[in-house]
């Protein structure tokens, strides 16, 4: 039997119709070093129509691909909202991917117009000859001086472009599972894979993040967006932000944390999303700069596993609530949020905090032994995450991925447990786990056991080959300028909070763990560094 | 181009799934008039496995229809969880229709099956024997003692039929589109009109029910659902408190403000939702018998408008925050939600929520004039109301209503205007606007202003014919015991709050404002009480 319901699709047009009227006086505020260009949400509802109109002249009818070269920004923010809403599909390139990597997502995804921040011409244009489908390079702001394209392509700049052009456009009616954007992961192991989000995953993803048991963004909230809109969708704040009147604080590229405190201090956030090396570089520049910026009444945490220890040197020293959250490209990428049941309190709510988080409705998970058995949400059994849900990745554009999609699920390459409260703690990645003597032991725990060590800024562990053992922990940790801790000190430290045979005998100290494209920590580089003899390791 | 995302159904199965493991310790509690008993919703996913064997078993193997005819309790929350994840149609009965009215509905949506209160057989048996489509008949408890059916019925006892049967169930996965659930619209004029709910409608819905600009249900809420499951499907509680790990505090038969105090003291719930005459019957009790009711945060209210008194008595005597909210059965019904804008203070905010409120991304919505124009939301213009979005009605279950949908819009039949941020305030509905001598006046507005008088407990306004200016205003009043309001004081009082040519020179003093079944002021009720003379009127 049929329902009598309209047959009203979700969309980004509507994401943006509702934005730029009913939230018209909310603002994206976009940081410029010393301070801020400010346009309103009605202003750019008008500015994303000028686009629309711009791109149908540059050729833009149907399902070609418009992508962007730039930083957080509202120029990146009119992109998010009026390429997909024309119908066209918004394709976000990674500015830190290696040329290589560049060229073949642009490549694979037909690029017909790439929009590109001035600032990282020069990233762009050594690669653009290689570039086979983009027509079109469109340069944020004035001018195009100086700016070389290939034969074959034209350049605009973006402000001349839409200039004169109608404020309003007629959205098209789309097919809500049609593409609205894509991602390509920046994947440690071969080449980038892309997830093309649909318009019904982008809106469902939105009102999630609006929600209680989500970040829970709300109409009047000033959003700081450090997480770059070319990694996950800047997870999902962007089009939330507008669904739900929430005024944006971008960046731009002023990411380091001397600008960012600046930044916070100028336009006093309610609440921000980025990865924790963010928060660790914010951390230690206001031990030196003290600041206020309790502002924030959460920071929404992920991208990698926070130490605990983070967790309370924002709460206790800084007056900030981090709200840890787990997800990935392939997840829109909002998965679990860390928000403890009510009425706990003391250790036990922090317990809950440490967490991965909770699992909304529309995300279901389960954990799947090697064997490919499912074990049970009992809060021990361990097992590799698969999800499943409407803004969950169930193939990658273009490739076969048969090791990465069964039966509907996701595999996530994750390993943890899940409490039958529903509560996700991750160990580990399935590739980093570290197999010593048929036991495993979590890398991340061993990491998260040695940043709790006041003296050490951050340590990655990897598993090294050992002929006893098969494999044994190897600690890279980067110890504070001056701190008088050893490794000696260190191991000494972790014998109450591990196993005796967990502890591990490999040491190196380094200056910085090394990161990935998107900051988190590249351990195929450290085990690479570590076979090529390249670290000094102290054996104890 | 298509999305590679998972092509997962938005389905009541999932809600049923979620509520009943990750928030298996929330709870529904039933108020027996004395004392509550209690359920976990861990134990309702069971018996609701149970249930739908049952069901199975009676036949109910496709889209059957599956009604309740009962009070709000965890059976019925079972009911609206069980018979949607099966696949069959849940069909909400309304206890107060009229005995014709409840046999058309009944035999229009085919029903299959009815559960039944045992308070209620003595409302239901009646009309057995013509309801044409019904086999089989459930009586809630253990008991069918003294129940009588027409042959070729069948009667069960709801505890002995799911006794026995397996805890757990396959959920089928379902067409998003299709039922989940029929509701008729109480319709004061012509044969009540259903509106079949989707699994899509209903998931959707409950998500808005917990976003920040919707009523914002959270996790560990307790929520007192006053408002009756068979109206509007509660205003969506129950499935929103399942999917979010609210608990449900459900007033079964216990309506009257006595029970429903004690049901608060000893319950202590964090929020509700009811129509203003349940509040305004508390507000009358609580002044005889003080009691602290403060545990509400926020009283969701809709279903008529709330008068701005109302709003203030809530918050300044009894410390609890009225959230006034507009919608109808065709709209699931969440519409618009009076939250102010963030930064708003004093008369400005209270400004704000005497609205009707703001919609959610998910609801267009636009001013139609008498000629068929749009109209600007401007905050002046005026024109009836008409709304469009994924769980709003297109149609009527198997009857055409084409002056009720047009160009793929609802229309409300309510008036008013909409501020250029969205808010909403209706003046009136079409039909009770009174036009006097070319101009119109709201019949909402005088009702508000005469119920500002401390003296008045409540007041309807109809238009009635008049020679000289077509129509003019006729106030039905209800005055508190021993309070010395006259009809000239009453006028008097209104001098200064309405346009002279407004003051209405109609007036009579009743016991009571005739409601519908749903409790809303009975307008049509009476009109005819009038030009059959069965009113004393006063001419001022």
């Amino acid at each position: 039997m049929l329902s009598t319901m309209q047959d009203a699709p979700l969309s980004v047009a509507q994401v943006l119709r509702h934005g730029s009227t009913v939230h018209g006086r909310a603002e994206v505020v976009t940081w410029t070093g010393a301070e801020a260009r400010r346009r309103s949400y009605a202003e750019v509802g008008r500015r994303c129509a000028q686009l629309a109109h711009a791109l149908r002249g540059l050729g833009v009818t149907g399902d070609e691909r418009v992508a962007t070269f730039m930083w957080n920004n509202a120029e990146h923010l009119e992109a998010y909202l009026a390429v997909p809403s024309m119908g066209a599909v918004l394709h976000t390139l990674n500015i830190r991917l290696f040329p290589e990597q560049l060229i073949h997502v642009a490549n694979h995804g037909e690029d017909h117009v790439v929009i590109v921040d001035p600032t990282l011409i020069p990233l762009l244009t050594p690669q653009l000859a290689q570039l086979t489908t983009v027509k079109h390079v469109i340069v944020t702001g004035d001018s195009v001086d100086g700016v070389e394209v290939p034969d074959g392509m034209q350049v605009h700049a973006y402000e001349a472009l839409i200039a004169g052009q109608p404020t309003e456009f007629d959205w098209p009616e789309v097919d809500e599972r049609s593409a609205a954007a894509m991602c390509y992961t920046s994947g440690t192991t071969g080449d980038p894979k892309g997830v093309a989000y649909s318009h019904r995953s982008i809106y469902l993803h939105s009102m999630q993040v609006c929600m209680t048991d989500g970040p829970a963004l709300k109409q009047g909230d000033r959003a700081l967006a450090v997480v770059p809109q070319f990694h996950a969708m800047a997870w999902g704040l962007p089009y939330a932000a507008f669904m739900i009147g929430a005024s944006l604080l971008m960046p731009d590229r002023f990411l380091q944390p001397e600008p960012l405190a600046a930044f916070i201090a100028a336009e006093q956030p309610t609440m921000s999303a980025a990865v924790p090396t963010i928060w660790q570089g914010l951390h230690l520049y206001l031990e030196q700069h003290p600041q206020d910026i309790s502002c924030m009444h959460d920071v929404l945490i992920g991208g990698s596993a926070v130490p605990p220890s983070m967790m309370h040197t924002f709460e206790e020293d800084h007056g900030v609530q981090v709200l840890h959250a787990w997800g990935m490209t392939e997840t829109s990428p909002l998965g679990s949020v860390a928000r403890p049941p009510a009425g706990t309190e003391g250790d036990e709510r922090w317990h809950y905090r440490y967490t991965q988080g909770r699992f909304p409705a529309s995300v279901q998970a389960r954990l799947v032994d090697d064997a490919g058995e499912v074990v049970p949400n009992d809060g021990d059994s361990i097992g590799e995450l698969e999800v499943r849900g409407p803004w969950i990745a169930g193939s990658y554009y273009g490739v076969d991925a048969p090791d990465k999609f069964q039966d509907g699920w996701l595999r996530t390459g994750d390993v943890g447990s899940i409490t039958p409260d529903g509560y996700l703690t991750l160990t580990d990645r399935t590739k980093d786990i570290i197999k010593s003597g048929g036991e495993w032991i979590s890398s991340v725990d061993l990491e998260n056991a040695v940043m709790g060590h006041p003296d050490v800024i951050e340590a990655a562990v990897i598993g090294v080959p050992d002929q006893k053992w098969d494999e044994r922990p190897l600690v890279a940790v980067v110890i504070r300028d001056g701190a008088d801790a050893t490794v000696d000190t260190l191991r000494e430290f972790l014998s109450d909070k591990v196993a005796k045979w967990q502890l591990p005998e490999n040491w190196t100290v380094i200056n910085e763990v090394p990161k990935t494209s998107v900051g988190k920590f590249d351990k195929k580089r450290l085990r690479s560094q570590y076979s090529d003899g390249e670290l000094e390791v102290t054996r104890v």
